[in-house]
């Protein structure tokens, strides 16, 4: 069905001089036989002359493709590629790590996969991230405001394929995607409303410990770190009190203030911010984990691990060695034509490009989230709440403020018998908003909750109470 | 040489006429091969009469017996066995569940035993706990006075083995014996001064998520459900001004604090309160975990799953099955025989025995703690922080009002470079207390994370900083 208004949009966009394709991907090196999925990769330009290249994966749902959700993710960064949340998070596939070498990363089906219940699209934005390129230098600069015009005009010319006009559309993503997914939700929704073509069926979106203001996200890692017996409560107090509870970017002269950060940095230091339970690997990576730098990159640069032996990898096992595996295969010539990624428009692929030429010109999406709840709008904002990098502590906050009725005031929800998160609902009118930790998970909740994670979309999907 | 007194120790018994008995035990059933430890069991008979008849597992220090320090542990409850504490959380051996079954229980090595670096006794006591008995019915009831002056007799029957009376000796013990502990150390201290005989070489002592006061503890499981995110902003603001801070015991008739507490219930009934992240089995014991009921034990019924095969444990794996193979394994007669068990003296082993005819009758142990300060004593006071039984928080807050004063500020501590924990190091004139979290760790915390236990009571007894 997909592919059958690809001959139809080839031929208009030969016509426009653009260059896009579509493939169906049959099967992958590292995975055994024929891929249990229909797998779509192509790049769709935007931009006035298509100097922007976007490049995709689209996985039909695997349950009612014609009736289950189209889901747009976007994973953050910026420069996050959308198969790091395709490999990592929500996607068919992951890495079996058990039977991967550093020559020969395999693949393994993921059995929580979000494409079990909903017609998925990763996308790599913005521009730079992923296969993701653009043919003209300057095309390259972008930000928060020209990336989610870009993705905007993607998903209308994704959606030149009829067969998922109608399907419901919602646009997720996590980390950056906080800052972003609000802004395209307003861009879909304002396009609707002057009558842009086509029209796109939206229901809401989905976000997950969402970045949404630097300052108020960062400043909320103090109360977090006191609340998870990483700070104690005298330097919490002295702390709050000294610095005014201005812990990013404070007063170089307040003395007082800069003493107790600096102990709240002696504690915080060699946490692993996205788990604060999991070993920290950062003595593999150039510099430590900076907390305070507001960066939501997590590092991982691995080019040292690949060159050393297998043994000499140190214990303990750390979550970023499975990340190992993507840069390898990614960068596999093999690999780059199963999925007809175009020769020679990227040297190397990252999982988290951190070279954009990217300028961060929205402040807070808190204004965007404020507007959207004037509409006729679901939103599903999840935390993993043992995440200190985007902590559920901030999250709650800028949701109280934006002084919703409380529906449903939290309680637990369950998975097999288990509790999963707690949940709470507001409402506005026609908007509603659900709010949910995920019990135990991390900066990429799905990474580290699959089953729980799948529960919770499922269920939200289909307007189940979790 | 602990052998060695063993005959002149059996002659004096012999004389008294009472019962007392020790044996090296060389091989067990379900360890392959010798032990490669010393392990001796015996009876010790202490009160008025020898009538009760105290159990106890000793192994030597794998390192230096002659300089290592001697620790007497006593799992909680009150009524868990120290079998219990051997077993899963400090002894040289643990079940090989993998290789394990329902008839075969299997031994294997534990590498992060403490017994690497001391000289380990595990007692069970009060009376009536593990293979511990009694010669009388009356003599089967008991109190913390009662047992803890038996268990100091035990200690100093235990002395008259020359061999370990010069060495470095400390009283430990989790959860419950943070009741017993402190009062025990008081009777050898006082004993020492007032002339009994042998004087014990008492270092100090170590208790982990010690329970102190039941309604302070109590009460401190609802602070630490906030900080955790099992409960919200607005439920722990609400309940603290409704209830006061009294959550254990509140008053009936104060309906908004009942109404509050009603909804905390709500979001902790399902949480396995030991170790908050980890799955609940309470659906396999008869009544959910009670966690207002004061009660310390965790539940493990396990008599229908012993009776149900193998396929019909439900998932997801849940750590109380690990402690069927206790309840197999200690009453296989063979086993008894092998620990030199005095037959026909328990009809059942369990790990925790929950029909004690036992008093309660100290209410706290903090006046015990204030004693203590005076004297030349080192404590250490380790808590997993995931523990929701007896929450860091309460432990912490006993502490504060303890008015030490503080040499080393709440700061990291590490193993193999990852935070291992949190310490602080309090003192007053000869008088050291060392407070320290355990990071992600829960109610018994080194069966959650023996490791870092290891390195933790390794550096406190050789007097390095954590």
């Amino acid at each position: 069905m997909w592919l059958s208004v690809v001959v139809l949009v080839h031929v208009l966009l030969l016509i426009s001089n653009s260059v896009e394709s579509q493939s169906i991907i049959d099967t992958l090196p590292g995975f055994p036989g024929k891929l249990p999925f229909k797998l779509e990769t192509g790049y769709i330009g935007v931009g006035e002359l298509d100097e922007v290249q976007l490049f995709y994966y689209f996985i039909e749902s695997e349950r009612n493709p014609k009736d289950d959700p189209l889901v747009l993710w976007l994973t953050g960064g910026p420069g996050c590629s959308g198969l790091s949340g395709l490999l990592f998070e929500i996607g068919p596939f992951t890495f079996d790590y058990a039977n991967s070498s550093g020559n020969k990363p395999m693949l393994e089906l993921n059995p929580y996969s979000w494409t079990k219940i909903a017609n998925m699209i990763f996308l790599d934005a913005p521009v730079g991230t992923g296969f993701s390129y653009a043919t003209t230098w300057e095309a390259y600069n972008s930000n928060d405001t020209s990336s989610t015009t870009q993705t905007y005009e993607f998903l209308r010319k994704v959606m030149a394929h009829p067969t998922f006009l109608f399907n419901p559309l919602y646009v997720a993503g996590d980390s950056y995607s906080g800052k972003t997914v609000p802004i395209i939700v307003q861009e879909v929704s304002n396009g609707n409303k002057i009558g842009h073509s086509p029209p796109l069926n939206l229901k809401g979106f989905v976000i997950g410990n969402p970045l949404t203001y630097e300052i108020w996200d960062g400043n909320e890692r103090v109360k977090f770190a006191h609340r998870t017996a990483l700070i104690s409560d005298r330097l919490y107090q002295s702390t709050k009190r000294n610095c005014q509870g201005r812990y990013i970017d404070p007063d170089p002269n307040n003395m007082q203030c800069v003493e107790d950060l600096r102990k709240v940095n002696e504690c915080l230091d060699d946490i692993y911010a996205a788990q604060i339970l999991e070993p920290n690997c950062a003595a593999f990576s150039p510099k430590p984990n900076k907390l305070w730098s507001l960066s939501l990159h997590l590092d991982d640069n691995f080019i040292d691990i690949l060159h050393s032996a297998p043994d000499q990898v140190p214990e303990p096992w750390c979550r970023s060695y499975n990340y190992l595996y993507s840069y390898v295969w990614a960068n596999d010539k093999t690999v780059q034509k199963a999925l007809h990624v175009r020769e020679g428009t990227k040297t190397d692929w990252e999982r988290c490009n951190k070279s954009l030429t990217y300028t961060k010109n929205v402040i807070t999406s808190i204004d965007y989230h404020q507007n959207l709840t004037k509409k006729d709008l679901r939103a599903l904002v999840y935390s993993g709440d043992h995440d200190m990098l985007i902590p559920y502590v901030g999250t709650q906050q800028w949701i109280e403020t934006l002084d919703l009725s409380i529906k449903d005031d939290w309680r637990p929800w369950f998975v097999e018998g288990q509790i999963a998160g707690y949940v709470t609902i507001f409402t506005e009118e026609k908007y509603s908003l659900t709010f949910t930790t995920i019990k135990g998970a991390g900066h990429t909740a799905p990474e580290y909750k699959p089953k729980e994670c799948l529960a919770m979309i499922d269920r939200w999907f289909a307007y189940y109470f979790l």
